[in-house]
């Protein structure tokens, strides 16, 4: 049967990376394009209750047509799963992000968390970020992202993902036939150079900014950062369960009353 | 040694929780005030870039000197870890949250991931949640809550978090007498009853709502869920690696290529 496949992003509706995600992901089944109608990088997992989200219809470069609403990308997953379309989604695909989504960075990437709501509301979520090196904004080859996005998909359509679970895809910048294959990785050490920068606006108020270095990662192996260094395309199965297994019998030892 | 204690929210700088956790933690150490300047419940981890923040002093009910920004509760304490303040805080306190952040709430809890950015700063991180029924959006009673947050306190001043650990604690709905006691947990299944609500606004355009009834949850044993509905505190250490250690091997053995 004909996959339903939803895609979406957090660059916002227009990105170049949203329609090399979908156009290749037509080749797996049917699209439906519903995506934030501006940036949500680094906006979290949210959930929109404090106020009402609109829909917008687009037409992308292709011509093809988009939804767009004024939410985060969780939001647009929300959406498009509770009834905003008529079809029921067999997979939930967010991406291709400009920058990679490694280490800490899940739980503020608002591809990755749009993939966390897809796997709440019970459906596979995969999200497909491409790592981009600084000054290299205007990228624009994703071959070897879309590459990528349609080995996992395919990969999900044929295994299904274990409950609870979303897969996270991070592609190094490398033109395709430089990508060295694939790693399964676990989640690895994202290290924030983040630095407050304090302004004084023309009024004589402070205002401060979160500046400092992008942030780099540890390299080790077996990790999704790792992976990246080496040239692989990095998949890492995350899950939503956050519990800290190997901490629990200790904190039970300690006195609670 | 003087402890010092950043205490954070996300039901914003004015909320009665707040105050009632700073006035307990001032039982501990020195407390600084740094919290949103608005309700960012489900806000999510937010890392915000794309704009500058603004800090403004506020005074409490009893007087108390307090910081708001018009970030997220996460930006809130990215703000005071990197430089707002000149001390370096020795432990991150988030609550008191009006409502539980139980299963699958915490990625969107605001009240959880400040304690994450805690944790991504190498800070100890709490997160204090009091479960509120349906109805009882009023509550003022936090004397169980007050509790369980100085006993969760004192026990991460006494030993330690494990690194990229953080402490998930939630208090059901009763009189402190009333409370049977501490439970360490594992994060349990919350269960979602969202629906979306479409309207028409006034020039006839539809706008959605995200509605629906509010979450319940599977109270299994062994988990938060379980833990409140029994009567119980719950203490559950959550932790940043998403890894789903348990799906590598099985995703290992798909074919990447």
């Amino acid at each position: 049967m004909t996959k339903r496949i939803l895609v979406t992003n957090d660059d916002g509706v227009l990105s170049p990376g949203l329609l090399a995600l979908a156009q290749e992901m037509r080749k797996l089944g049917d699209v439906t394009i519903m995506a934030p109608d501006r940036n949500w990088s680094g906006g979290g997992h949210v959930k929109t209750l404090d106020r009402a989200l609109r829909v917008r219809e687009f037409r992308l470069e292709d011509g093809s047509q988009a939804f767009a609403s004024d939410g985060a990308p969780s939001d647009c997953v929300a959406l498009a799963t509770l009834g905003y379309f008529k079809e029921k989604f067999d997979i939930v695909v967010s991406g291709i992000n400009f920058g990679a989504n490694l280490g800490h960075d899940v739980t503020y990437s608002g591809t990755v968390t749009a993939a966390m709501e897809a796997v709440i509301a019970g459906i596979p979520g995969v999200a497909v970020s491409l790592e981009i090196p600084e000054g290299h904004g205007n990228a624009t080859d994703f071959s070897a992202s879309t590459y990528a996005a349609r080995v996992a998909v395919e990969n999900v359509i044929a295994h299904g993902l274990p409950e609870d679970t979303l897969l996270n895809v991070n592609i190094p910048f490398l033109k395709k036939e430089e990508i060295k294959g694939f790693r399964v990785t676990r989640q690895g050490l994202r290290v924030y150079h983040s630095r407050l920068d304090e302004r004084v606006d023309p009024r004589n108020r402070p205002y401060y900014w979160i500046g400092g270095d992008a942030p780099t990662g540890v390299p080790e192996a077996g990790t999704d950062v790792g992976a990246l260094a080496e040239g692989f395309i990095s998949i890492s199965p995350l899950q939503l369960d956050l519990t800290a297994y190997r901490a629990l019998s200790d904190v039970s030892t300690w006195e609670w009353k």
